[in-house]
C-alpha cells in the first residue's frame, strides 16, 4: 500500500510492548515496529525505545512526519505533555512529550491509549464520519471514549471514559479499583480469568476440560481459555461466557441511555474473542435500553484491531498541525 | 428585585402543571404563573394556555421579550420545535414551537425539561461558570444533563442524559421502562412509595408509622411519607431510605467514572427532601469513583429547585437569541 505524503507517527506505549509505526493521512500503517517495554529500565530506557524507533522510521522513510503522537496507558495531562499516573508502567509524572520532542526534533501530543483508539476509531474506523458514537473496549481491563456532537469528550481530569467502573451490580464482585460490581470486574479479561479460576477450585470436575488445555496449570486460564472451551461446548466455559454477556449488556445499556450515541462501537480482546456476543450483545441492547436512546443506534463492531491506538494517535498528531496546535 | 431590560420568558410545562415567567438576563424570576396543565383538553387546550400566559405576562410587563424558551417532560425535536412523544401529556408528535410562535409573533424555542433545568443550574444555578457538569435529578422520576467542554451534551437523538435507566443492579427491580435494575427503579420517587408499600404489606406490624401518618391509605404512602417517617426515626422508612442511598452511590460512581464532571449537581425532589444524603454521597463517591475521576470533583446542591426548568427555558431562548438562532 503506497504511503501518502503527508504522515506520521504513532506510539502506542502499554506495559508490556510498545508499538510503533508510520501511518499516512488515510489511515495507511507501514514500517510497524512492536517492542517488549523495557519497564524495569525505567522511563528513560523506555524514552530511548521510543526515540530510536522515530529515528528509525525517519531515515528509512527519507522525509520528516508532520509529527509523533504517543498512547499511553495511564493518566495523562495532554496539556502539559505529562504521564501524571501509569499503574502498567509503574510512572509518576514523567513528561513525556518534552523529552521526546526535544530528542527528536518533532512536534509530539500525547493521549491516553483508550482516547487515541477512539480517535483511530473515530477517524479511521468503524465511526468514521460519525458526530457521536462510544468506543467501548473490553480487554483485560475495560475502557472506552466518546465523540458527543462531534466533540471528543475529555471531562475535568482527562479520565471521562472509564466505563469499566460503571457499577452494574450493587452487590456485584470486588473490582482491582477497591470498589465492587464494577463492569471491569464481571466482563473484563482478569476477571473472566478470575471468575474461571475460581469455578474450577471450587469444582474440578467440571474444570477438567479448561484444565486440560493448560496442561494443569491452574493460573494459566484466562479468557482466552475460556473463550476457546466456550467454542467446544465446555458447560462450565458457556456458564462464564453466560455471565459475562450479561454484565456487557446491563454496561452496554447503561452507555447507550446515557450517551445516546449514534454509533456503539465495541472491539478489545475479549469482544473480538467472543465475536459471537457482540450480536447478541446489540439485540438486548435494543430490547433493553429506552426506545428513544436506540432508535438512530447503529452498534458496530471495532475495524482497527490492535492498530486502533497506533492509528489514532498518529492521526490526532495529523489533526493538530493541521489546525496548528501541535507544538515542539 | 427589579427586572433588567433584556427578558425572555420560560416555560415548564409537564403533565401536572404548567410553570411560566419572565426572566431576565441574571436569571431573576416575576410574574409567575402557575396552571394545572390541562392534559385531558389535549394539545390545543394546553398550546391555549401557555399562549394565553405568554400575552398576561407581555402585557403586564409592557414590553416584548427576546423570546420564548418550553422545556418539556418528553422527547423533543429541537430542530424541528416538535415534541415527539411525551407520556406524561399523552403526546405524539405535536408541533409545538411553530403553533406557539405563530399565535403570539414571538421566536419559541422548546427542549426537554430536564435539559432545561440542566442549562438552568449551568447559567446561573450551583454550575455557574463550570466547563464540565453533570445534573442528576432524583424526583418521582430520575434524569439528568451533562455539560462537557462547556458544550451541552445532546446525543443522536436527543435523548443523552437518562441517568435514570443507568443499570445499576444485574438482578434488580423491575422498572417502568421495561428493563430491571435501572437507578430510577430503585430511587426514583415512584420506586421509593413501591418498595414502602410492599414493605409494608409484608410486614404491617413495621409499617405502623407510616400506615399512621396516611390513616391507613396505603396507597398514600409515597417517597415524601417515607423522607418524614425518616426524618422521625422509624426503622423501616430508614432501611427503605439507606437502599436509596447505595443506589444513589451506585449511579453517582457510574457518572463520575464516565463522564469526570468538575461539578455534580444534586437535585430533585427526593433529594431536597432528604438533604442528609448529600453530604453523604458525596463522601462515598470519594470512596468508591477512581481517584483520578474525583480529583478535582465537587459535588454540590441544585440552587434553582423547582425554578431551575422555567429559568433554563428563558435562560436558552436568549442564549440563542443572542447568537440569532432563535428564529420565530
Amino acid at each position: 500500500m503506497a504511503i501518502k505524503e503527508l504522515w506520521a507517527i504513532g506510539v502506542d506505549l502499554g506495559g508490556t510492548k510498545v508499538e510503533m509505526a508510520q501511518v499516512d493521512e488515510e489511515g495507511n500503517l507501514d514500517q510497524r515496529i512492536i517492542l517488549p517495554t523495557d519497564v524495569s529500565g525505567g522511563p528513560s530506557a523506555v524514552k530511548a525505545q521510543i526515540i530510536a524507533a522515530i529515528r528509525d522510521i525517519q531515515k528509512k522513510r527519507g522525509s520528516s512526519p508532520v509529527g509523533v503522537g504517543i498512547g499511553v496507558a495511564g493518566q495523562i495531562d495532554a496539556q502539559q505533555g505529562v504521564v501524571r499516573f501509569s499503574p502498567n508502567l509503574g510512572w509518576h509524572d514523567v513528561p513525556l512529550r518534552s523529552d521526546v520532542s526535544q530528542a527528536v526534533a518533532l512536534p509530539v501530543v500525547i493521549t491516553n491509549d483508550v482516547r487515541a483508539a477512539t480517535w483511530g476509531e473515530w477517524i479511521h474506523g468503524a465511526g468514521k464520519g460519525s458526530q457521536d458514537l462510544v468506543c467501548l473496549f473490553v480487554g483485560t481491563g475495560i475502557g472506552g471514549g466518546v465523540i458527543s456532537g462531534g466533540h471528543m469528550l475529555s471531562g475535568c481530569g482527562n479520565t471521562a471514559g472509564e466505563f469499566g467502573h460503571l457499577t452494574i451490580d450493587l452487590n456485584g464482585l470486588p473490582c482491582r479499583c477497591g470498589n465492587k460490581g464494577c463492569l471491569e470486574a464481571h466482563a473484563g479479561g482478569w476477571a473472566i480469568a478470575r471468575r474461571a479460576q475460581e469455578a474450577i477450585r471450587k469444582d474440578p470436575a467440571a474444570g477438567v476440560h479448561m484444565m486440560g488445555m493448560v496442561g494443569g496449570r491452574h493460573e494459566a486460564v484466562n479468557a482466552k481459555i475460556v473463550a476457546q472451551s466456550f467454542r467446544e461446548g465446555d458447560p462450565l466455559a458457556k456458564g462464564i461466557v453466560n455471565e459475562v454477556f450479561h454484565a456487557l449488556v446491563a454496561g452496554a445499556v447503561s452507555i447507550v441511555n446515557a450517551f445516546n450515541p449514534c454509533h456503539l462501537i465495541l472491539g478489545g480482546g475479549v469482544i473480538e474473542g467472543l465475536p459471537e456476543l457482540r450480536d447478541r450483545i446489540a439485540k438486548e441492547i435494543r430490547q433493553f435500553a429506552l426506545k428513544a436512546a436506540t432508535e438512530s443506534l447503529q452498534v458496530l463492531p471495532a475495524q482497527l484491531h490492535n492498530d486502533a491506538g497506533v492509528i489514532g494517535a498518529a492521526s490526532l498528531a495529523m489533526h493538530l498541525s493541521e489546525k496548528e496546535q501541535l507544538f515542539e
